[in-house]
Formats: C-alpha cells, sequence, structure tokens
C-alpha cells in the first residue's frame, strides 16, 4: 500500500516552492526523491577511520591494485556492481522517450538487482543512441564495474552494441530484454512439456515478434534443441523467400522455420505447439483454434497478452503471461539477479549459453514435484529461484572455463 | 580500531579457495568486499510493491518525464547522485595508477559524500586518458547524474576537461583537486588574516607548486581579493619573463606576481606573508625565517609537509597542514560535500566562484569566537560544516542565477 511506504527522501524533497502539483496516482508519490541511495558499509565516524577508509591508508590499497590489477576485485565493489545501461529508446511499451524519462525503469532494475539478487547496480543512461558511441562508452566505463546489464535498447542496434561490446571488454554483459526473457521462456517451456510428458525436440513454436526478444528467445530454443520455431514479424513468417528482411531477421531465417512456412502468422500456428507471443499485438481466436492439442499459449505482452488468457484457457494445455495477476508470469526478475550474481562470483568474463541454459534449468527445477498446469514457473518472490539460479549459472561458468576464481 | 569495524560483505568474501594471502594491514582488512553499496528506498516485498515501483507503475513515471523533463529531478535519484570520475593519471601521491588502481579513492570519496553531505555518489574510473575522450564520455553520462566531480585528473588535461565540459552539460562540474582546495585553503587564510588583524589585501602569498591545486588556489585567492600572489614550480617562479611555460602557466603569469619577482621560490619568500605549499616538496628553513613577522605557513603535502610544524612554528603566527594529527587541517571534506548539496539542492547548473567564495566564507565562520592559531578551520567531523556550507552554496547559488528551484 502507497500509504505505508516510507521514502527517506520525502522530508527533503516535499513542501519545496516550486514543486510541480502531484499526480493523484500512488506511483508518483513512492517515485518521489528516487528509489535507491548509496551506503557507506564502512564507518566514517572519526579520524582514524577517515585514515583507513580515505588517505593515508587507501593509498597502500591503491598501490597494492596497481601491482596486482586482479586484487581490484578483492578491495574495491567492482564485482558486487554493475552498470545498467540504456540509451532510452525502448523503454517498457512506451518506446523512444530517451535517457532522462528511462531513469525510473533503470532506478527499478537496479533495486530489484539488490532485493533478488544481492548485486548492486547503477542506473546509467546515456545522452546517445549511436550504437558505435554507446560501445565506447561503456568500455571506457568498464573498468568501475563488474558487469554491464543492457536495457530497453532497441532493435536492431541492441544486437550489434551486445556482440561488439563482449569483443571489448572482459566483464559480462547481458542484454536483459533478449536473454532475460529467453531463460524464463525456455524454463517455463520446460516445466510446460515435461508436464504434458513431452520432450523439446518434439515440439513446433512460434513466436510473434521479432525484436529483441524474439529473436533471443528463437536462437535460445534452438540452442536448448527445440523441434522446430518459426518468427513472425509485422509481415508475416521470417522466411528465405522474404525480401525486405534486415540482416539480423536473414540470419533468423536461416536458422529457423525449418518447416520452410510462409505467409502470416495464423499459417503458422495453424497445427504449432507453442504460441509465444513478444509483440504486443492481437491473435484471433481462431488462430489459437488451429494450433494442436495441448498446445501452449505464453502470451507475454503487458500490459495488454496478445491472447486474453481466459481465450487461450479454451485450447491451450497450459497458458502464461507476462502479468502478475494471473498464473504462470513470465517476468525477468526470475532470471537476471541470479545470472548476474553467479556470474560476479566467479568473476565470469561472459555469460555464455550454457550459463543460460543453466540458470533455466535451475529455475524450471524449483517448481519441482509442484508442477501443475497453473504453476510452470515459479514466483517472483520464491525465495529459492535466485540462490538456485545463482549457484547454477556459477557452477556453469566454471564448466565452460569463463571463470576466474 | 580495524578489529572495530564490521563490514557486511567481509562473510562474503572471505575464505574463498584462490583468494590472495591478505597484508598484514588494518587497510586491507577494511577494504575487502569494497567500501559501500546500493541500497533500495522503497519496498519491493510483494506485487503490490513490485507493480508501482516497476512495471506497470513506472511507466507512469516515465510518461510524466518524457512530456516534462524537468520531473526527473523529483522522481529519480538524479539529483541527489554525483559521478566521481577520473582517469587514475594522478591519483594521491601515487601519479598515473591507472582506472582500477584509482577505485579504493574514488569510493572513498563516494562514502565521504554520503557520510559528510548526505549526497549519494558513484565512482567512476575511466579507461581512458584522452581528454576529448573523457569529455565525451562524461556528456553522455550526465542525463543519469545531478553532478560531476572531477577527482585526480593530471595537470594540465585537468583544466581543460572541467572547462570543456562545463559547456556541454547543464549540471555543475567541480574539479575538487582545484577548487575544493581552493575553498578551503582560503577559509583558513581568511581566519588567519582575521586573528591577526589583517585584510587580505595587505597579504602577499607565495604557492609552491603549479599543478590543479596551485593553479586553482592563485586564481581563486586573486578572485578574494589577496594583494599579491605569486606561484613557484619546480623551475622557480612563474613569471612573465620565463618562455618555458604552459599555456596555463603563461595565463598564471599574466595575473599573478605583481610584484615581478623571478628566480628561486626562495627569492619570492623573502618577506612574504603567506605560505602555501602544494608541491610536495621542501622549503629550507632559512627561507621561511626571511618571511614577513606574523607569517602564515600552510604545508599542504601529505604525508611530507613542505615545511615540518615544528620548524614553521619557530617562524609563523598560524601553521596549517593536511594531516590530521596537527591542528589546522587543510581538509577538502570540509568543502566538497557542502559545495555539491547546496548546489544539487537548488539544482545549480555549474559551480559559479561566488558560490565558492560563499563556501569558503561560511567554512571561516564556523570557527567564530574560538578563533586561535591553533584553530583557524573546523575539524572535518564538525557537524556544523556541512549544513553551514551547504546553505552558503545554495543561497549563493540562487543570487547568481544558476538556481533552478
Amino acid at each position: 500500500m502507497a500509504a505505508e511506504i516510507v521514502n527517506p527522501r520525502s522530508d527533503r524533497e516535499s513542501g519545496t516552492e516550486g514543486a510541480p502539483e502531484e499526480p493523484f496516482d500512488p506511483a508518483f508519490a513512492l517515485h518521489r526523491g528516487g528509489k535507491m541511495a548509496i551506503q557507506a558499509t564502512v564507518p566514517v565516524r572519526d579520524k582514524d577511520d577517515l585514515s583507513l577508509a580515505y588517505t593515508p591508508g587507501v593509498a597502500k590499497v591503491c598501490s597494492a591494485i596497481a601491482e596486482r590489477p586482479e586484487l581490484v576485485h578483492e578491495y574495491t565493489w567492482k564485482s558486487q556492481v554493475v552498470a545498467v545501461v540504456t540509451d532510452g529508446t525502448a523503454v517498457l511499451g512506451l518506446g523512444d522517450i530517451g535517457p532522462e524519462a528511462s531513469l525510473p525503469v533503470m532506478e527499478g532494475k537496479a533495486i530489484l538487482f539488490k532485493q533478488f539478487g544481492g548485486v548492486d547496480a547503477v542506473p546509467i543512461a546515456l545522452a546517445t543512441t549511436d550504437t558505435d558511441e554507446i560501445v565506447e562508452t561503456i568500455v571506457r566505463l568498464a573498468p568501475s564495474f563488474g558487469g554491464v546489464n543492457l536495457e530497453d535498447i532497441s532493435a536492431p542496434r541492441c544486437f550489434e552494441i551486445e556482440r561488439k561490446l563482449q569483443e571489448r571488454v572482459d566483464i559480462p554483459v547481458f542484454h536483459d530484454d533478449q536473454h532475460g526473457t529467453a531463460v524464463v521462456t525456455l524454463a517455463a517451456l520446460r516445466n510446460a512439456a515435461k508436464l504434458t510428458g513431452r520432450g523439446l525436440g518434439e515440439l513446433r513454436a512460434v513466436i510473434s515478434g521479432a525484436g529483441a526478444a524474439g529473436v533471443a528467445i528463437a536462437k535460445f530454443l534452438l540452442e536448448a534443441g527445440i523441434g522446430d520455431v518459426a518468427v513472425a514479424d509485422r509481415k508475416g513468417i521470417v522466411s528465405r523467400d522474404r525480401e525486405d528482411l534486415t540482416s539480423v531477421k536473414r540470419e533468423l531465417a536461416e536458422i529457423t522455420n525449418r518447416a520452410g512456412l510462409s505467409g502470416s502468422l495464423e499459417t503458422a500456428l495453424a497445427g504449432a505447439d507453442v504460441f509465444i507471443g513478444v509483440s504486443g499485438g492481437t491473435v484471433p481466436e481462431a488462430a489459437v483454434a488451429s494450433m494442436a492439442k495441448g498446445a501452449f499459449v505464453f502470451a507475454m505482452a503487458n500490459p495488454n497478452p496478445e491472447v486474453h488468457p481466459d481465450v487461450a484457457h479454451r485450447y491451450a494445455a497450459v497458458v502464461a503471461t507476462g502479468r502478475s495477476d494471473y498464473p504462470n508470469q513470465i517476468n525477468n526478475v526470475l532470471a537476471f539477479p541470479g545470472i548476474f550474481a553467479g556470474a560476479l562470483q566467479v568473476r565470469a568474463s561472459r555469460i555464455t549459453e550454457g550459463m543460460k541454459i543453466a540458470a533455466a534449468n535451475a529455475l524450471a527445477d524449483v517448481v519441482g514435484d509442484a508442477l501443475a498446469a497453473d504453476y510452470v514457473i515459479p514466483s517472483p518472490f520464491d525465495e529459492r529461484v535466485a540462490p538456485a539460479v545463482t549457484a547454477a549459472v556459477a557452477a556453469a561458468a566454471r564448466a565452460e572455463g569463463v571463470a576466474r576464481r
């Protein structure tokens, strides 16, 4: 309840002359003064404290790191802190609203990192949308951070930024809109398949949406061994015969759609086993009805799912959405805090496909014997989730040789 | 005492296989795991919390900022948070040790910001030493921060970076090694002059050191109305007849040294009223003895003052150092937390000369009637300091027309 929320900043900010009239909405009251703060974890009460935490004591620590660079992980917060970086071009469903307006989302992400993964995170909204400038800027920031969470950067620039950046820095770079979504989707899909007694290899999936999430989910499901996956954008199925494809979609056409379908989303859905909506469009009921028996409908657009859950339940064996007020919420917060916590724990240099698969499996396993049609994915508030994902990701990083401790 | 220090991270970090052997020094134990953390200031305990602090509630706040950009100050931590930016080229007395090794100092600075000014601060150590790249990088970071504290960037690049940057961003840019030192020095000097019944205009000062601090102190003392000031670098007095001067020192030669002195530091000191050491060199006792009666010796090099306090006391009426174990410590922490707190409070677009003068006066005034030869400047732990500086800087920003609330 908003009335119960204690924001230590509100005193400082309220009652100021010239403060704008506050819209009548609890979200505004909550956001007043921001949602986060810095905290010292060592005391600075007196001269002795100061001479250890600052000069002259700090000089010895600096000199030690200058001599043995790996000590930066031991004696600073670097290995605890992630930069949450955006350019404000694809913020929620709002689109390109610019860096300042994106800050509340980045702060939200930062406090979720802390709350769910024990990871410190700093919001960085950049005043540039140029791909190379974004890459260069983050390369320069890298010494201060243990990882980079790219956020709400529009496709197709997000793909290039992530790829170029990971080539340049030795800390994990992870575009959550892509990979976080893909990890949670795979976890839910694994459990849905288990529930209905099928293997991933028997399933044909159709993804609506070829943006950051759609592209990443398609690639990740193939990596995990799904039978086939087709992706549809606004113009229909991404297929080799189309001549209007960007380079990212051309690559997608090469590796997806083994069935060789072309045409509309509805064409692809006929007989399909899985629908995954990350588009924000609407799928006609007849198309849902045309899916295979025992299908799964993951309609993740927020706040309006591509298929209303009530409609989906008429035809599908398992229904998931992105909403918190329906069962089976596909929520990235199930993945990114534990993925980064695990990667930071072992000082991973990158987040590999194997680490993401491990995260999805660990997340699916939390459900365990309680598996049911309305429980294929844990709640974001299930306290077993982050520790399970963290441990699995750390172990996978070691197994894949990207761990540095 | 180190034994009493509680570091919430130490559990997580200790006992790890492969952790390096810890040097036997309490500074290392204190620094393990870093000195700071992020803290959420709003709850994220359940679905309702999440739907306000993150989606869908956050979207309304983002939209409001997109429509009215000034709301970013109301509904994010922007106006609370300062970037502490370095390139690691002039760290303490250690010199160019690189970005990673400079992080413990930046974290130290960040927790001093919090402890003394209630200002959140984020350490940013950049992987570039190129002037234009540093400027461009900080311009791109600016949307996320309320101010920029430049730190430990070597001269003369620090001057150009600060100047170019302030032309490009609408938030305060402040190179603490320059201006923080200058503000505290002026405060001490004002009180020393008051104690000995003189006006600033009657004083001739000699500064040893023409780096960031020396240049800034010289300009600031002139701004404040000092009678004359001469600056000496390693080659002697910065004077118009020298042909080896950088452009910064040429500018200095134009505005300082009205007496037209040339030659060594010792030449300048003969009959001078004030010695200000920011060089790390050593001044012979005979040169101190040659100063005017009732002179002030501010020997600020750390850990070895240019003139040992015991020697200085033989000749000078007031002695100050940079050390915490002698009276009259010229410590930047007396200035920067309150200066930024005041600037952020009124959303100042820059920190003007008038705001710095106001800070110095407020700092000097804290001493009040307790003024004495061994008390011309308050202790860093005097709780009256930051509120006094904050209020004075905020008022000056309003008076100078750079406040935006």
